[in-house]
């Protein structure tokens, strides 16, 4: 239930990445029941090149209060769309050993270097976290498109 | 010599951030013979979470003209210091083809994943980088062994 209950303030991280006419990827960063940091894709928007909503989760729970390793290593990070390869490197960096993920049908991010590095990833899919995506891809065919080109298509590693 | 050139830019960076109070890691992001990024890590003056030195170049490189992919694609990122897996991740998912290090003896980053990705690396094994961070950690030991365990230590991937 829980999980379910954090994967919706993520959703309502991408939604609001929607309103600011960006891409509806959103995160929060949960730590003993309570959300310590939330984010959203800003890559069109804020015309950033890092600041998945991961990261942006990241980054905002930290600017509140500077996290301390326990603090990461007793939390878990909810986000709508599969990790990509950075932000799995941020999840491994920082320890966070739980990744709530609400779906990767529409892209599969770096879900195998999670595990190989002893990252417990718990999979919703959610029907909400797709079609939100895919509605955007659907409207925003050429931002989308560009996006892709930039990164090659690369969505998971070797 | 090219490479010799644009490291001793990242260590200028390096530099930088000492001025200001941070962590002397510095990079830049080349390409076809021209800086197009310069950054630092800001982990410290900007009580920032992922603004390590490479995710602040590419950021940068990004944000005076938008990247594409082609252009990630022919560019070197030069870093005083061996990246950590979310800059590695960063290097893959954007497809910068090759990283050239100043040092990895005081701090292993992922190297091993960036070669299972095809990423070409070179070790400068240069001297500057290494004092400049030695001797950072031999002024600030609070700072740093606080920042070493927010990360528990963790610098490469299994």
């Amino acid at each position: 239930m829980d999980d379910v209950y954090f994967m919706e303030k993520a959703i309502n991280e991408a939604k609001k990445s929607i309103s600011e006419g960006g891409i509806p990827i959103g995160a929060v960063l949960v730590k003993n029941g309570e959300i310590i940091g939330k984010g959203h894709n800003r890559l069109i928007q804020s015309n950033s090149a890092i600041f998945h909503g991961e990261l942006d989760a990241i980054e905002n729970a930290n600017s509140k209060n500077r996290l301390t390793g326990k603090d990461y290593q007793n939390s878990t990070l909810y986000t709508t769309l599969s990790p990509c390869p950075m932000c799995s490197g941020a999840i491994i960096l920082y320890n966070i050993p739980r990744v709530v993920i609400g779906e990767n049908k529409t892209l599969l991010g770096a879900e195998e270097l999670l595990k190989n590095n002893g990252v417990e990833i718990v999979s919703l899919d959610n029907n909400e976290c797709k079609v939100l995506f895919e509605d955007y891809i659907k409207e925003n065919p050429e931002t989308w498109n560009e996006e892709l080109k930039r990164v090659d298509g690369t969505t998971s590693l070797k």
